[in-house]
């Protein structure tokens, strides 16, 4: 297969603001660069030919614009593996500030595509999809990895690092703010990739995406950091990707939680240097 | 029109967790309720007929769900004012935790409903959608109130006061570290309604549906105060229900702030007692 990804030079924006208050004056500020992002994907129909359609617009931080598109494949269950992934590449005219806001993802022949599964998030049908039913059946949880059994023994000093080590190569961040990041570390404590975007669950698909692209998945011997905190949608998607330990900075939803508990996964909250809250499966954290 | 509405009495859970470093053991601790909130719609169809169907599902903090649910047909361009909703109330059996989490909107005969407009978020077309276009064009702004003449004179120290105001009317986030939370103020600086939710856009959305349900729309003589960072998502909505301007506590991003330009709004950044960014019409501010 073939990857083209933009360059990330488009991820900051220069502009001139008025500060009020302590140093007011007239200065020069960035911010974190947020435009929409459409993914459209070729694939094969069941008679046999092939079709294109737009499956999605989400608001990114341009960047690494190819993972974004198939790590949201991925954890959508919409892509299995690399092999499933003919090409990504950028697709079609500049927008006027010159950014290319489309990404185009060409499918193998043989791959089913179950685009039903992306109206998870949009119901059309009239069928009532929620009532009576648990949280996690209506909104169909199906696991790829059972995740019970995996092994992945960390300490607590290894897991109170990786804020200032995620931290450490936020370099948007660092001049903007404005960025949430995802990080993905060995059992080792060594943070191996980390990617930054506006939106959470983007971060997220970006760090998926780039271990889907290089064949790693599922990451059964990795733990995930995040910057913010851990919702439903992010445990979703770690849970996919096959990652025994997620890591928040911030506060877990209830969800969160009962996701971890029901397959199998480590769940911490309030990660500091000094101390941190285990919310599901202890055993692993020494 | 009628309006039932669920109770916050489930918005937190409790559970045990285990404590690793500073202030180790076994300690009860409450998070943030993350549940799926599908709404549903009853409404005319062309024909004349009635019809019904369940159009999006968001993860949210039970509490408001009929304000959020008339707050996100409102933001999106679905319904226009008070007047076009019937009833608003929760529906169908409750999930095994005791929670409803289905609402039902049933519109007024007369109303047209676009359900095209809720696509935007997804397309299905096979036509470039993104392509060329500029961003604010790709993603379909249009906004139903001019705000570029709106008088909102306020004062820096009216602003810096915000923050507390809004945190001190946080009740769930006080105990679970872990929702986000948008306030309503006056120009005399007073927060008149706070709403909290696990997503941002809910709280949001939940605050401009209690402000349509008591038919106070557009809320031009108000300003709307966020917890977060100012992604173009919140700054649409605010322009949506007609408010001047919003400021967010973290930082905004590139086209929060191209959004807040184009309609004429003000748009504060890193909000703090003792200063403030001001990103777009500085003259609001004293």
């Amino acid at each position: 297969m073939s990857v083209t990804d933009l360059t990330t030079l488009k991820s900051v924006k220069r502009l001139e603001i008025e500060r009020i208050g302590e140093g007011a004056g007239t200065l020069e500020d960035v911010v974190a660069t947020e435009e929409p992002l459409e993914v459209r994907l070729a694939y094969s129909r069941p008679d046999g030919g092939r079709a294109e359609k737009s499956i999605s617009v989400t608001m990114r931080t341009p960047g690494h614009d190819g993972e974004l598109a198939v790590g949201f494949l991925y954890t959508e269950g919409i892509i299995r593996s690399k092999e499933d992934v003919e090409s990504v590449a950028p697709c079609g005219p500049p927008a006027p500030n010159g950014l290319i806001n489309v990404v185009r993802v060409e499918l193998a022949a043989n791959v089913d595509v179950a685009l039903d599964r992306l109206e998870r998030h949009f119901y059309t049908s009239s069928s009532c999809g929620v009532c009576g039913k648990s949280s996690l059946d209506a909104v169909a949880v199906q696991g790829h990895y059972d995740l019970e059994d995996v092994e992945f023994p960390v300490s607590g000093e290894q897991l109170g690092a990786l804020p200032d080590a995620l931290r450490a190569r936020q370099t948007v961040f660092e001049r903007t703010g404005g960025l949430h990041a995802s990080g993905l570390f060995d059992v080792a404590g060594q943070m191996v990739a980390v990617r930054e975007d506006v939106g959470r669950h983007n971060a997220l698909d970006k760090l998926i995406g780039q271990a889907l692209l290089a064949d790693e998945l599922p990451l059964s011997a990795f733990g995930i950091v995040v910057s913010g905190r851990a919702s439903f949608e992010l445990m979703q998607k770690a849970m996919m990707a096959g990652v025994p330990l997620l890591a928040a900075v911030g506060a877990p939803s209830s969800l969160a939680v009962e996701l971890a508990e029901e397959f199998g996964m480590t769940l911490i909250g309030f990660l500091k240097r000094n101390k941190l809250n285990v919310y599901t499966r202890p055993d692993r954290v020494q």
